[in-house]
């Protein structure tokens, strides 16, 4: 059995490995790659350099161990698995603005077990772990952080990273009902919504169409700092997909009732 | 005649008042007010107070001189006159995003003459003045940044704060246009694009319905970085409204083709 205790001080290994290649490429003139025919799906040298670092640790401390990235898939192993975004919000990254991070998470047979959010630029890391209290570290100073009780949606602050991604798209209609109930709406943002989530500053993120390697380590994160995440059925949001993470019961159940009847 | 050395070392020191109040504020429990009656235009204390700090060095150092607040409006004295946002992105403020910024700027009869961008989270300070190089520090680096030489809105990463803002209003049609057109369309980011267009990460931001204090800081910034800001007639945009701001004089002339005949 693996210690947790070992496994977060590796996590932390790994992501000060992503820092030392993505950090010195922030705000150069990075060469931007197209990794979509039909698209536009940003992917620079610091997006590969930091997944191939943290693949090459996690190779030499656990060969026994799983890896899926974003951008080098699956090495298949054990049922311990790493699951890695050297940059989510690449979009952010080649744009100069400061609200990408690195996330890495450990899951079990599918089951999170820690997250780890780290943004080198600002110096901000987040870790989450089962059973442990999220934790917020920046220059030097580790607080644990807590999310916010919002009674419901009326006095709700909502985050999501682009309103195109819910045009003729399931959640359509309900999230112009959030729209026009909530408090306030946010757009952008990426992993830096969920980590502001279970800080207490952001009370609900909906999103659709993610990948494992997006939300997996947020997981244990909003988990830690006592909020919810769930995709919109309820279930488990692990695997990615439609995502609805609240900070508070109430406001996650109010959400579920009115997204879990949304097309999937 | 004042002199430049001076006035920019002042603006400094404005900068560094506004932080001493608005970071103690920055990701606790703070009570937002709206100052809107139809809609949300959420203010909290941080901005008032730095405001208020701001306000009362300039009244004890320069007397004579005019002030612009976006909270507490207009001192009106001389033919100086300072222009400042305590919080440019309350929105970001309130949601603990480090997108937002403290503007600072110093115009003669109209004319910006000055403008301090602040970050304080970040850490990150951005200085420009006419005919000086806009100079970017952070953790006690200082270095000259330039605008990236975009060829025109094919290759073209843009920036606006707000899809609802073009909904309905003058500029739908074009910016549906850019939309179709552009590498990549950014949302979110408040001050922080223009900033991040000043140092050669993204090439146009296209707005309105921006207030003076909203883009006055900004002018001088961009332009010694060398790019070009304009309303969208290619008038001068100290005043705000529509805003025009491009990295290259290519990609300028094009969207200024574009937005001219658009709705004012």
């Amino acid at each position: 059995m693996e210690n947790l205790s070992d496994l977060i001080e590796f996590a932390h290994r790994l992501a000060d490995a992503a820092a030392t290649e993505s950090l010195p490429l922030f705000r150069t003139p990075t060469r931007v790659d197209n990794k979509h025919d039909a698209g536009f799906d940003p992917v620079t040298q610091a997006d590969r350099d930091a997944e191939k670092a943290m693949r090459s640790l996690i190779e030499t401390a656990y060969p026994e161990h799983s890896i899926l990235g974003e951008e080098f898939g699956v090495k298949q192993a054990g049922p311990w698995q790493w699951v890695l975004d050297p940059i989510d919000g690449t979009r952010a990254f080649i744009t100069g603005l400061p609200v990408w991070g690195t996330l890495i998470s450990l899951n079990h047979d599918g089951d999170p077990v820690l997250g780890v959010f780290d943004q080198p630029f600002t110096g901000e890391r987040m870790t989450g772990a089962k059973g442990w209290p999220t934790r917020h570290q920046k220059d030097g100073q580790v607080v644990e952080t807590a999310t916010r009780l919002c009674s419901g949606l009326r006095d709700a602050v909502i985050a999501t990273t682009d309103h195109r991604f819910f045009l003729n798209a399931p959640g359509e209609t309900e999230m112009a009902t959030v729209l026009e109930t909530a408090r306030l709406m946010r757009y952008g943002g990426d992993c830096y919504n969920y980590a502001m989530l279970a800080c207490g500053q952001i009370d609900a993120v909906i999103e659709q169409g993610l990948q494992a390697y997006d939300i997996q380590a947020l997981i244990p994160i909003i988990e830690g700092a006592g909020g919810r995440v769930s995709d919109w059925q309820g279930g488990s949001a692990a695997a990615g997909g439609q995502v609805l993470a609240c900070g508070s019961a109430a406001l996650h159940e109010e959400l579920l009732t009115l997204f879990s009847t949304a097309a999937a």
